[in-house]
């Protein structure tokens, strides 16, 4: 048993309470109990010294193992075919995953996210890392009809996932997902396939990337006559379970149908923003009845993984868009961060909230930073003024991760040296790149 | 004499040298020097293990005293009218105004911010709380028509201007400049008195909010049928030595007009975004020859006060608007950040890039945290993944005021501790004002 006293909490529960000094009662991995003033009578509990206490985050969309590419083509727009492609094919292994998703999982305890939805290759690899780290996540295994580093088959891409599933099907936090790249590079026949594969595999979600870019919906008009979100209606794949991320290029009669098909969207506001790509119906998908989550996507296209760098961003791009301060409150950024991330995820019964027989996934944030006071108002406060730097310590399933910005589950120096060691290589790679480029 | 070795260094001069590692000497608060490979001969140098030397930052539009008010009216459209001017004539007295900007300027050494434009109310205060804390500023006395909480006449704001120039008239830090709030808050007959006080103060610069809202453009077209830079040039104010802050609304012959003119732009990125008001023309006006420098604007509309928290948000805003991800590169973000915001407050000649003879404002900058790393642009890495709280020390004019996260000049627990005893006074007055709206 293990008891948080002397902590603001938020609970983020239907209640959205705001409790100014309270305490946490975590039992078997799950929360037995909160609630306001001094811990109940005759138990000893941990001083949190006036921290928030808050659902730990959920980052609904990124590709882990890049965070070896962090960064990498910054302000280059043909970034993707002349280096992450190439560099793909190229140089990424097993190992080379392995040592990209301890990385990216570090950073995330460090930054207060507590589960991730992962889709990339080798993701056998992202699996054990994660559960090494001890964080909650979906690893999907990426199936497209380009050069991909695991797979030159589509039969292949299926066992690849179908081995994926056996291998965690028991595992408490992790869960295995299969991750159709996306309309273009799957087309309806695969899609269909996935639809069937998810039909057999009523747990295990499914990840694609959705109505995303200019790109996608010439492909999809000039090969279906139809736009992104109508392609995958037809393959049978617009279904409860299924993550899309992006949706950029959603109108009010697509977003209803989202809605009415069950499907969760996985809002990347700094990669999309970053790539000159225009501004996510948020509000409107919302307003339907879609639930949308942050994420971070990969750190090639987000740099971060934390989602306090998400905040200010899908903040400010609804305002822009909405033309009024008063669009997407701070609140509800916070809410798209925990429970409605949990949502798209569909793990809202188990994370997003505190409240009892829930999991304790949890993190502790520090408010006494003079970039951070006064707080006249907490939502305010995490959108705009805390960093992932503030999150004091990070709690999966009832386990420390991190204590006092130190992880406990992953060794911080030989995960950061690993990583240099690799992109090392990929330096190396990328001069010979730039070179054919002259 | 003061060595700073083993560092990597952006010089932000007209080389845009990024040395891998190198060294500074510093004497009499100037840079003496500065190369590559180990410190010269049989001399003792820090060693900064590597981590990033680079100008300080400077922040060229800020209301310092407004931390007191950080995310007060998030998301509220009428905040203007129904808190903030309220409050600030009920509750902004002179010691408010210190505490407010004492709480700014820990805030600002803490975040790489070496100087600062600030414009505000009892701005004697301001100067002295950024001389105490060592900082290296530009302070403006506003003057407006409205119940401003220091004058009721113009006769009175140019009296409190003027006293301003004789207390920092010799400092070596603090220069004190003139404020008209806006052209629809001083209309054409005070801009030109303040045209004509600023042919007396050639080393005096002018502040003043221009081309921010439609309210404005609504206000100069039914005045004066003319758009907000046609009513400041009528006025004779559109000179150098005016740093205009926001500049929303510039057309492609207005960009050419504040260029020929000398004008330079303050951009607040954060501020305008959460605001809803759009995007400013940053590209079209540093195209045209615009000096824009970045600028956090009040707490109350930018929450935080580094520019750390503007970089990603300038970035993505003209890429979004440019619909392109080579719009506006990184690098080009971190000049508005440092030489070119020099050059925006006409101190260029003194700082904004690390070179010999010019005043050593610098700022020691970690690498190492696993969100950082691996590093492929250090540009890269300073827009999108490091924070302010990976400032490890700030210098100003050759003095440290942080070490190690450690104010020099500041005592950050009083500093704190005085901003939320005001915070608690303005509680009650909100209290009485949200009661008097229902």
């Amino acid at each position: 048993m293990t008891l948080l006293g002397n902590a603001r909490i938020l609970t983020m529960d239907s209640h959205m309470r705001d409790i100014a000094k309270g305490w946490i009662e975590i039992e078997d991995g799950l929360i037995a109990g909160l609630g306001e003033g001094p811990p109940p009578q005759g138990k000893d509990a941990l001083d949190m010294g006036g921290d928030l206490i808050m659902p730990g985050m959920v980052n609904t969309h990124c590709h882990m193992a890049m965070t070896l590419f962090r960064g990498l083509g910054e302000d280059i727009d043909d970034r993707l075919y002349r280096y992450i492609l190439p560099l793909e094919r190229d140089c990424v292994t097993a190992p080379v995953v392995a040592a990209g998703s301890r990385l990216a999982a570090l950073e995330m305890i460090r930054g207060g996210v507590t589960t991730v939805a992962d889709m990339y290759y080798f993701e056998a690899e992202v699996g054990r890392a994660v559960a090494e780290a001890g964080m909650r996540s979906i690893v999907g295994q990426t199936l497209g009809d380009f050069d991909a580093p695991d797979h030159d088959t589509f039969d292949e891409a299926f066992a690849l996932t179908d081995a994926l599933v056996d291998e965690f099907e028991s595992h408490p936090l992790v869960t295995a997902s299969i991750a159709p790249h996306a309309p273009y590079s799957t087309d309806i026949p695969v899609m269909a396939r996935v639809a069937r594969w998810a039909d057999d595999h009523p747990h295990n979600p499914v990840q694609m990337h959705l109505a995303e870019s200019d790109a996608e919906l010439a492909w999809c008009a000039d090969r279906h006559d139809a736009r992104p979100v109508k392609v995958t209606a037809r393959a049978g794949l617009l279904r409860p379970g299924l993550i899309a991320a992006h949706c950029l290029h959603i109108d009010d009669a697509e977003a209803e149908r989202l809605a009415e098909n069950g499907v969760g969207v996985a809002h990347n506001a700094r990669s999309n923003g970053k790539a000159g790509r225009g501004i996510a119906p948020v509000e409107t998908m919302r307003a339907a009845g879609v639930p949308v989550g942050l994420a971070s996507d990969g750190a090639m296209s987000g740099n971060t993984l934390d989602l306090f760098a998400q905040f200010a961003p899908a903040s400010m791009f609804q305002k822009i868009l909405g033309q009024s301060r008063a669009t997407l409150p701070a609140r509800e950024v916070i809410r798209m961060a925990t429970i409605e991330g949990a949502r798209v995820l569909g793990l809202a019964d188990r994370i997003g909230s505190l409240e009892p027989g829930k999991a304790a996934d949890l993190i502790r944030i520090r408010l006494d930073d003079p970039r951070v006071q006064p707080i006249y108002d907490i939502y305010s406060a995490l959108v705009f003024a805390l960093h992932a730097c503030d999150v004091r310590a990070t709690m999966v399933a009832g386990r420390w991760l991190m204590r006092e910005r130190a992880a406990e589950t992953l060794d911080q120096a030989k995960v950061i040296a690993d990583a240099i060691q690799v992109a090392g290589a990929f330096n190396d790679r990328i001069a010979e790149l730039d070179r054919s480029m002259k």
